[in-house]
């Protein structure tokens, strides 16, 4: 693991690394936020997952998390949101939406993403161990969230590893990728046209197929302009309801799908989480 | 003016807008915060000056400053650093520290800069009377603060106009330009060789010449590479000390020049500007 850069930030530090990824076959880029901490402490670890377009870097500059992470003694870890670099296919078209900064946390298995599209493996696998092995991190209390693609993230990965993370939220996810163009497109071009295989990538066909987590927490801008037709917190909140999931929507007026909407109510989730942490 | 942007944020509109400037003879771009208040309410509004290489972006996005100011019902507004555009010159060898991202906050007398590079006119007159026109904005509170150019700017402002401003502070800022490398290329470049035509933009030679105000807020990071060479706060603590000038300087270790530092700080300054404007 190599340092990129860090930074002294509210009394923590605030790093970028870079490692060979096995899981990739690539480089990858991520950063981690250690907040003030006692020597030899053990602290729990937030994972926030990114979404379309971004790197690590769009939450790390924007995000407005170290103040919370320093109060609360959080550990705050943002991944990229797909392999890089020379050999990695992307778009076709180039499009925004697939390929390139837009891995969908799965594992690909249809040519030619198969190769390193391996986004939930790296995730839930050998970055977790990295962590471990380099910071000072409790492994014991995780907790994940993240912001629309990476929201979607965020629910899978926290329904898809109930034992591993002790709080679940996000930002304007995409909640029902099966049903909605962004995830049609994607999950077609990274897992085939099963939809059968598809189901535990999907927030909502997981709970429908049992997935239970205590308690989710989502933020969701009215003015977000792929609510309708992209992001569907509706058939979350159906979901959660016909399972017994204790879901807080919380639908936000004015804001869009911005940092600015995420900034704003991002204290509120590490509260939250930290709550859920012990 | 026109809009460029709007986004919802901690309850109240970050915009970014610009407006074809008399002062520079250019557009301008600048951005303000007007944070969540009543219906005909007047608020106190804060200025914040950016450093080399900066726009109004790099604070908007970076700063950290929308929660204090929601909390604290403040209006923040964030100029560009130079005129821009078709026929705006910039340094004869592009470096970073003179011409474009590097007005100085002066009205430059000497060719070919004399026709565009007029930021003290358009910071001081010109952006003041366009967000008073616009905004919910009292003008009869106002502060200024800014990061290492930008807090030359804020502090030779503030220094200049003391019945204007109820708070200066800054972040990092260069306090000697006449006696240091990036003053020095400035100053001679846009004001000419005459060095006492410089003093009224420095701000130790500004209170050694009489300027005062009650007192001055100044964060600066011990690991901040620019700090012997081109920031000198012992110069400005010298000055403030001879003067009778209340400064409060922190020297705060292990933090660099970069906005991880300055957003680690801008609550404490914003809380500091609060009380000052009543």
């Amino acid at each position: 693991m190599e340092t990129v850069s860090t930074n002294r930030a509210f009394g923590g530090t605030q790093g970028v690394y870079k490692h060979a990824s096995s899981a990739t076959g690539t480089d990858m880029t991520f950063s981690v936020y250690v907040p003030p901490h006692d020597e030899g402490a053990s602290l729990p670890v937030v994972w926030y997952l990114s979404g379309l377009t971004c790197t690590h870097a769009n939450v790390t500059e924007k995000g407005e998390f170290r103040a919370a992470c320093a109060e609360l003694g959080l550990i705050f870890v943002a991944p990229d949101t797909s392999p890089r670099g020379d050999g990695v296919p992307d778009d076709p078209a180039g499009a925004y939406d697939f390929g390139l900064g837009a891995g969908f946390y799965v594992d690909a298995t249809e040519a030619p993403y198969a190769a390193h599209y391996r986004m939930w493996s790296y995730v839930t696998e050998e970055l977790p161990a990295l962590i471990a092995a380099h910071f000072p991190a409790d492994m014991g209390r995780q907790s994940i969230l993240g912001h629309s693609m990476g929201g979607h993230g965020a629910l899978t990965i926290g329904l898809g590893l109930p034992d591993r993370f002790k709080a679940v939220s996000a930002f304007a996810p995409i909640v029902a990728p099966s049903r909605v163009p962004w995830g049609e497109k994607a999950l077609t071009g990274y897992l085939g046209t099963d939809r059968t295989r598809w189901r535990r990538h999907d927030a909502v066909a997981l709970i429908e197929d049992g997935a239970r987590v205590p308690a989710l927490l989502v933020d969701q801008g009215e003015a977000d302009q792929f609510l309708k037709e992209q992001l569907r917190p509706d058939l979350l909140a159906a979901a959660c309801d016909k399972a017994g999931i204790d879901l807080t929507l919380r639908l936000q007026p004015g804001y869009d799908h911005s940092y600015y909407f995420i900034a704003t109510f991002m204290t509120d989730h590490l509260r939250w989480h930290a709550e859920r942490l012990g």
